[in-house]
């Protein structure tokens, strides 16, 4: 999506070879209306799947799903992170391990929210290491429901996770994909 | 806001006195056309302000503030929590103690993202003891940033963080403000 690339290309910083910080539109600050823009394509791409429902992880989706969902007209849900086992009620469980900080999250849905007969589809802002989109797979095989794909903001293609999921029969649309981020330059697929 | 005060009687559930669940459609399953009308009331009541940054906090604000935010046409800036103090670039931080698991955030925004030029509309799911809502409220006043006021979606009304809010000048906008939860009946104010 060439909007996406080319804000990219404006303000994202390049930490290092792995690292892209995007923080300026898409996780910390927010660019509501490049949201919209986002939402429509996923829509224009999974638009005849009648998706039901999206489904993303706290924090950093939430935002780009609630908006991406008007489009959709349908709910979000998003998977909660949690340290510990004892949570309340009937959940859908994952285990996750973050590729950003090593640390081990317990991902849950509530039992009540995903039903087998949902389409769903999954909205994340960044795919590396494929953890948390994995574990979004995970809880939806468990429900029951129909995994319709899943659409991701920025896709670092260098790294082994989009292979790994679409390797499961995932259909993954990413709006920017990332080749390359070596010598503090950004190139796309 | 009549429409959220119907659903919260319809789907709303009773814990205690202290406690409701609105997790159906609010803070885990999220009806983002309900969050589109709560954004349309936000923006006639704080809408001649000239808004240009909303701040919200992780995780359950998110998708209420950037779904509001298309009202306002401007970005939204969430404000991290973190355990440790130890966090890259310079930003305003407060700490602030959960009244829903008596943990201690600190709250950080990157001083990059929020200008003494700046008028903020700070927007969140909840007020009850008043904590999340006066940690941001102190970043505000560390960025010299002007502050508009507070959208709030449900206040429980019969807790003291609200009128401790609007004691330090502070205008708080909320849209179904809770009188009592006693003998499992939601009565509003």
């Amino acid at each position: 999506m060439k909007l996406l690339e080319d804000r990219i290309l404006r303000e994202g910083v390049v930490v290092d070879d792995q690292i892209l910080k995007v923080d300026g539109f898409l996780n910390h600050q927010m660019d509501v209306t490049l949201f919209v823009e986002m939402g429509k394509e996923w829509a224009r791409l999974f638009g005849p799947e009648n998706v039901t429902k999206i489904i993303t992880i706290e924090s950093s989706g939430i935002g780009i799903a609630c908006v991406a969902a008007e489009q959709f007209n349908c709910p979000v849900i998003f998977a909660k992170k949690a340290a510990s086992k004892s949570i309340a009620g009937e959940v859908y469980t994952a285990d996750v391990h973050s590729s950003a900080n090593g640390d081990l999250h317990h991902l849950m849905v509530s039992k009540q929210f995903l039903r087998p007969e949902d389409k769903v589809l999954l909205i994340d802002d960044f795919l590396a290491n494929g953890a948390a989109l994995g574990g979004m797979v995970e809880l939806v095989r468990q429900s029951g429901a129909t995994l319709v794909g899943a659409g991701i903001a920025v896709e670092k293609a260098f790294l082994s996770g989009g292979q790994r999921i679409r390797d499961k029969g995932v259909r993954v649309e990413s709006l920017a994909k990332i080749k390359s981020l070596a010598g503090g330059k950004i190139e796309f697929c």
